[in-house]
């Protein structure tokens, strides 16, 4: 007498999900310090100082009922405006607030947009390894998921598997750079060509394309890597964006949807997006977190943390052994598991205490995701097991 | 190239949202203090000190990490707690905290509830005049929904004609008490009858009959009415909440699910919302309002504000002649129209710069609905227009 599609997704913890569950009940037996869970994607830096400061002014001196009333559905229109602004600034884009859509965080941005532009039967290409929510997403708007693997071992896109997916019936295509779970940052050439190959298409099948550009990590870049802004290069652009992780505020719920100014009839589309977001119950955006926006832009969580994490393990993984993909960016690192099945790798690897997050769970297969949002202790205590496990392999 | 029905939904503004607008331009042609604007339900009381005071210290004493981090999905379990051992010991019910899930509001919950309970073609009885984004809701989620007019001049149920609108195919009723736009609050009386007709219903047709009772105006309720809390009639009940009116906190975005405990199969359809949540995208409610709770529960903004606007309004409309619903909650007044024609009413009552929510927006006829959350001066300075209104139609 219920949904049975929602309660199986209610009732199928993810392997990430588990493998965190099983690490809590480790450490209450062994000890905090002798699990390395390497599990979760949750920040572990504090949000940048300006974020409380904010939040703290406005409770003092925005009057309550502005403060905490509806906002319009799309949001305070001189926060998107604030948003296109400094985007527009820092690369170089010709974006409008107009177009902006303020959301509860990515998710929630990504189920909006996917029900304002599917129709039943629609395709979506998604890039493997991938998020394994998109999938959910995608199928809850009515659409069929197409999974294109990338290209090994650089984990850009396989162009010439792309061109060989991409039918009548493709009404989109999601990129996640930097990735999750690999920390690969499209590069400049990638994202041109991907351009070229859907401008290809669109004249071919006589429709848009969208390709929709879920950027979490945006700012979690290294390196000096230079982030290539979707929009400037590809009209039919749509960013999903989260504060969750620039900010470190996952649990606040705040991020957006904007449609690419170039889009085709993109009034339209956003007019759609509104309704997408009216016929699932988004209200509007958490006000207070909308209103500490303009203040927090280009502001990030101390990313050289991060960074000095990813450096470490990098270099001590490779060192052992591993092969370690390089990542430029997001804080999670993608090791080619020491055996043909990762699942197996990864339940060796709990003998040591390691938690890793086999790939399958991201729809790929021979590799392990680390997440490095950890403490750097955990790191340094970890190299022993990760020697002790990658010794067991070669001792066999 | 976009889902139609999105567009549609984004396209089509509200009767209620286009007099706000109206309101707007109008206030800017002929001042704010000659434009007797009745028409949103936003709340016009501040919240209440402890919200801010509670904000102010999380935000200065908790952890960044743990404050704006991610919860669990259905919310920090400790919340869950607090808000069912408030519920139990105020309406003596007994709800289990396993049993919340939290949201960003009520149409959240509503929005993830029908999903989690409907499957295509099942029927949801709606009583009119009813909240117009019920409809949208229920459709979203597969449901048809059945309407059934409420027993005039009372605004209780009609059971004669809800027997007759049951069938083999009806999956829920909503229930929206103190209702909006009426402002009544079904009786005791009202809620027994019903459990006792869904009792019938539901060994009739051998399957649950669920009882979804959206209670966002629950503590807004004046004359020492006593709250029949849902949960202790009937079994199959399922609370959608809100803290937006209560709390005045309507642009936070913060409310609950909650699966009554007596409820068939509590656990699985608890289950199913959570499957539910995470097929929409709803990752978690807002952290720090969350946390922000348990300090709050019990609280409310000023309602003595609402109950002396409510009184006084009552009474002048009632003395020029109107025939006005007597409401115990919210912050509405239904008022009868001096035409047939509720649409022309409003039409006419706009020469008057009175804006008032013709009732075809809540699928009735012949009313409108006065939201009385507004300034006590501005209900003063209209008084004199509701009095030509009222005298044009009797000069006819």
């Amino acid at each position: 007498m219920i949904n049975d599609k929602m309660f199986e997704l209610g009732n199928s913890a993810s392997i990430i999900r588990e493998l965190f569950e099983y690490g809590k009940k480790r450490k209450k037996i062994i000890g905090d310090e002798n699990v390395f869970d390497y599990s979760i994607g949750n920040p572990s830096n504090p949000a940048p100082e300006i974020v409380n400061e904010t939040l703290t002014k406005l409770l003092k001196e925005k009057s309550s009922i502005e403060l905490h009333g509806y906002t319009s559905a799309q949001g305070d229109y001189e926060v998107r405006t604030a948003i296109t602004n400094y985007l527009n600034k820092t690369y170089g884009c010709a974006e409008s607030g107009d177009l902006i859509y303020l959301t509860v965080g990515a998710a929630a941005a990504l189920t909006i947009l996917l029900h304002a532009i599917l129709t039943t039967g629609d395709e979506v290409i998604v890039f493997a390894p991938y998020f394994p929510e998109y999938k959910v997403f995608i199928e809850q708007a009515g659409g069929k998921v197409v999974v294109v693997n990338c290209e090994v071992p650089s984990f850009q896109i396989d162009f010439c598997a792309l061109r060989k997916s991409i039918t009548k019936n493709t009404k989109a295509i999601i990129i996640d750079s930097p990735n999750n779970p690999t920390g690969v940052v499209l590069t400049n050439e990638t994202i041109t060509l991907l351009a070229k190959v859907l401008n290809e298409k669109e004249k071919e099948f006589h429709h848009p394309i969208y390709l929709i550009s879920d950027e979490p990590y945006r700012e979690l870049i290294y390196d000096d890597t230079k982030y290539p802004f979707v929009t400037n290069f590809y009209d039919n652009t749509i960013v999903c964006y989260s504060f969750s992780k620039s900010l470190s505020l996952a649990g606040e719920r705040i991020g957006y949807i904007l449609v690419g100014s170039k889009a085709v009839d993109a009034k339209r589309l956003y007019t759609a997006v509104c309704g997408a977001g009216r016929a699932l119950g988004y209200v509007c955006a958490p006000a207070i977190f909308q209103y500490m926006l303009p203040a927090c832009l280009g502001h990030t969580a101390d990313l050289s943390v991060y960074q000095k994490n990813r450096d470490m393990l990098y270099q001590e993984l490779t060192k052992i052994g591993y092969e370690v993909v390089y990542p430029n960016g997001a804080f999670y690192l993608f090791v080619k598991a020491l055996e043909e099945d990762d699942l197996s790798f990864s339940k060796r690897a709990q003998a040591y205490e390691l938690l890793l997050v086999p790939s399958k769970s991201f729809g790929f297969s021979g590799y392990v995701r680390i997440s490095y949002c950890v403490n750097p202790k955990m790191i340094e205590n970890s190299l022993k097991a990760f020697r002790a496990l990658y010794d067991s392999y070669n001792k066999r």
